[in-house]
């Protein structure tokens, strides 16, 4: 580990910060999301292009792991529990087969690659999220947010956003070198349900006093930050107890998202998500390592093969999904589409991957081909299937949607 | 340096950020300004009290620098050039004998206490810039700030923190080996002087261009990212000419101060700023050692006599220059008091002198302790000052400076 000079550190944050924003306002241009854009960026600037960032900085690692913990605070911020319930059955089904499916398909078709256990399971892991904020963008472009299959796709999306996290607890603990037994995915998925359901009730019913505690300090910024020192601290308590960090830091949001501050809140963390989660999106790209493809070599061969199985068993198993409510009368298709991209927590898998060594640098570089293809197919397909057919509303319009999108 | 788990550092930021706020609100229900509770709190949380924060970890040592580089730019955004030529001869002749007038007895009286030609430099340029964050907030709370004392003072903390910085740019060149000769010294002023008018000469041209071709960029946060890679980029160029990186950071604030996002700017950076200034104070205050202090040694006779010998220069110079302007009918105790508080750029001195180990830490102690006095000093002495007469207002109220004080 080097040691890095201040002046290094701005260099290097300025071409981070370069790459995300010509990245993204290039992908914008074509119609597709910034974090796209931010992601092959990252690319061109790191290990497979102009070599200007290393990742291996342990700065611009604890960098990028903060925009991680910003971004899944946000996610939580913005996650309505209530209108969770409300979509209610149909989206649960959606949610709950399209992590099980693609997680199964993928872990089986590594299986058959020949790779190791836990290779498959943090390989068909990195399958199972479906990106919230890349589908909500897309819907809200065709003006379809509103519309029951809309509904569904983005109840369903934030649902695996938390399963996801579940797993991702599960996997890591896997990768710190508990064997996979059944009675160990199960304490540890335990946990992480445990540490998400104590928080949010011990929280619930601590945030009136922590609130009222609070509202005597007039300091600028005070809400934002006593939100941010929540979050690190069960982050902090999350690793503790054996879970993810990042589940610490979505169930702080998921609390503070009732604080009645909420809108200070939303405003400071977007502020410092502004420069934080490029970071993470841009340190992604730059440690994929493109040489690692090279189909001249074996290892660049399985890396290769790898990355199209997951493409393709994440692309059916979601599409699938869709048609898992069986009794639904809508389009079933445009719900399967609506699933398939993979954005931020598809990258935290692959990133995590890396970083317990469960993925080589070829395996990591496979992943995230798959989070790349799986975002680039779905907004084309999706503006096929909705452009073809009349909006079908539904009454009620959601709460907290428009403004996720906005954000986004 | 040892190497920090993302756990390890998640937790020492709920200590500097909580650290940070219980001081704040402490001290500011006290009367006292925010940044002295952060200082303190950093103190008791760092090596003189509990422990648990650890400065010398690179990523606490360069999050504390991003600290001071987003606090300089956002001094540059708040410092109006216009202003600062309306306010004109009396402020010009202020700042100019506060910062010569304390510099020369400080650094006079440390050659007599027997320390080398660097030290007593470094010693003397602690003294030189008022911070104008303080002295404005205690106006403001006595209704005084468009007092023409007041203006006097606040167009002086201005124009000294330019000076300062300068200043700061020649000691750095000295603490990195040139000798101190009148050449050098003149050399290292001129290419300060030199970098800041190139880049203010350069920047006006060059801004309406870049606004032009960054207006079609419509992400959110675009313009606080823009200008971050701004700021970043000239305090890399500032350290490549040879100066120091914050005058890059403060150029390129005042190069944004003409943007057309200046609103949009201001609010990011300020949001950025809630979380990193505190970082920077903390870490101030965490690595003060007032063990450092202990009478019992010779070291620590030392360090406390050249405390209480800044103390007093510290205070007489500014009190001096207060009475420079002959020719001011106006009160001129209250211009010399109002000059007296030395805050942030004083600790960015005294912490340069600690990582140049220009300062041991005795003497960073003792030159943090000057801090501390002349902040705490000022306001007590002003309202007693101040409320004795009846206000004598100028007739054109100054833009920006409201604004400035609601953000400090």
């Amino acid at each position: 580990m080097e040691h890095l000079e201040v002046s290094h550190l701005f260099a290097m944050l300025v071409v981070m910060l370069g790459a995300a924003k010509i990245g993204g306002a290039l992908a914008q241009r074509i119609g597709q999301p910034a974090v796209l854009g931010e992601l092959v960026g990252g690319v061109i600037v790191g290990q497979s292009g102009l070599h200007l960032i290393n990742t291996s900085y342990e700065t611009i690692h604890l960098l990028s792991e903060l925009g991680v913990f910003i971004l899944l605070l946000a996610i939580g911020l913005e996650t309505d529990l209530r209108m969770l319930a409300r979509v209610g059955a149909t989206s649960a089904v959606v949610a709950v087969v399209g992590v099980v499916l693609p997680f199964g398909l993928g872990y089986a078709a590594c299986r058959l690659l020949g790779l190791t256990d836990l290779v498959a399971i943090m390989a068909g892991a990195t399958l199972t999220a479906t990106s919230v904020g890349i589908t909500a963008r897309v819907l809200a472009d065709l003006g379809r947010l509103r519309d029951v299959e809309g509904q569904i796709i983005l109840g369903a999306a934030l649902l695996d956003d938390i399963l996801g996290l579940v797993i991702l607890t599960v996997v890591t603990g896997l990768a710190r070198g508990d064997s996979v037994t059944v009675l160990n995915v199960a304490t540890t998925a335990g946990i992480a349900f445990g540490f998400l359901g104590a928080v949010i009730l011990l929280g619930t019913l601590l945030m009136p006093w922590i609130t009222r505690a609070t509202a005597a300090v007039d300091l600028p910024g005070t809400s934002t930050i006593l939100a941010l020192i929540m979050a690190f601290g069960l982050a902090w308590l999350a690793d503790r107890a054996g879970s993810a960090m990042i589940l610490g830091a979505f169930a702080a949001g998921l609390l503070l998202a009732s604080s009645p501050r909420l809108h200070d809140i939303e405003k400071g963390i977007t502020s410092l998500g502004h420069f934080f989660v490029p970071l993470f999106f841009v340190g992604v790209g730059a440690s994929v390592d493109l040489h690692a493809l090279d189909p001249a070599t074996p290892e660049g061969r399985l890396a290769l093969l790898m990355g199209c199985v997951l493409c393709v068993t994440g692309v059916i198993g979601k599409l699938f999904a869709g048609y898992a409510p069986f009794w639904f009368k809508g389009n079933k298709t445009v719900i399967g589409v609506g699933m398939i991209p993979r954005g931020e927590v598809g990258l935290i898998f692959a990133q995590m991957g890396l970083s317990t060594s469960v993925f080589n640098e070829g395996l990591f570089t496979g992943a995230t081909l798959m989070v790349l293809v799986t975002t680039f197919i779905a907004p084309p397909l999706l503006k096929c299937l909705l452009s073809a057919r009349p909006p079908r509303r539904i009454t009620e319009p959601l709460e907290g949607i428009e403004d996720l999108v906005t954000e986004a």
